[in-house]
């Protein structure tokens, strides 16, 4: 899985049948120091992420192990927002305060 | 999945018995600013996207998981095409006025 | 998928027993304008191409939903050979006249 | 697989069922000659691995494919814990003295 | 499949079980010329391949279709040995007078 930040929605009306009525959501990439790497991608979501919010993707066949994304057209999938991270024993984000909307 | 702009087509005749009838279509990856970023992938096509439109794609096992791609030798799947999106709220793209053929 | 052009074939006698029989062609990538990219795969070929054809090839799992490598340890996999491809309405390739043997 | 370093927590409430009870570790890729590389992956655990051990992650639907993480959204799991490892007959890495905690 | 040079071996004594009694090899990828690219992975062994030898290695799911590593958490796989490779016509590489160990 990798971090990112919810930056943004897609609208589709002309899409595969298995995809109607999904969400999709521009998730930008963060590396561990919670900067944007300049990638991004976007996903289905199957944990009501919103904008703003920092959140781990899975992509590949993973991405369709939700209830939501089982056996469709999808390679990415939100699967879990994140409240904090830490490395080595120092926390490098945490939710609390809540973003206020995109940080970009 | 990620954003593509249709840019061409790739014809072959001699090809794996279950491609027959598919079209190939090549998509220009674009980023979350509606830029080109120079990759590109030959993708097959479940929504019936014209030059020009932006797609969504889908790729690797999740690209057969449509009725066009199912047990296909298929790595890539237009599975969406894209009206607009926005990036923090603001619009960065709206199909409307239809793009005229491509535009790069 | 991506466009390549087969440059050479590679010998294995030790190999997985799934794989005897089958063919290993070098596949140079090539971007939309027909230049190599530098990059290549080593893969089977489901479609009989020979030395200095363009190809498409598909990667991962969809490299083994063709007869010939079901079930067969193998990620690559030529499944079309290339007639010729456009860009923008314009054509960038055709087959014809045939490739005499590798262009690099 | 690839080898990393483990070097920190990411701490989800609000994920997908299947997650529930899952650890997810941070994990820095290291080359061949133990050095960052400057990317990272947030990985499932199916070993019992601590910070600042080095350790072996598979990705993809290989991430599937164990015990913990079996029809799961996740895309990477640590499968193995590093005792050491050598290049070209010459050791580049053992374990003893045990990390004591993150290095970087 | 890519083509690499198994450089070396990774121990891990706590691992996943189904991972009990394979072997880890780290294989340093090379281009067509047989040049390292930098790149490596670390590989399950199929095929009993010995320090120093060229070989082909499969990645993603299709590493888990040999005997070996079937439903194993693995994501590579040393699945041929490599006798020898022509690109254009002219020989690359050939496997006599064998390597003598690794030549990095």
């Amino acid at each position: 899985m990798l971090l990112g930040r919810v930056a943004g929605t897609v609208v589709s009306t002309q899409k595969d049948p298995g995809l109607v009525g999904q969400r999709f959501l521009v998730v930008r990439q963060i590396d561990v120091d919670g900067q944007e790497t300049g990638g991004y991608v976007v996903a289905n979501d199957a944990v009501g992420a919103g904008l703003g919010e920092v959140v781990l993707y899975a992509a590949g066949s993973s991405a369709r192990q939700t209830e939501l994304t089982k056996g469709k057209a999808c390679d990415a999938v939100i699967m879990a927002i994140v409240d904090s991270w830490e490395i080595g024993g120092h926390e490098v984000y945490h939710k609390n305060p809540p973003p206020s909307g995109s940080e970009d």
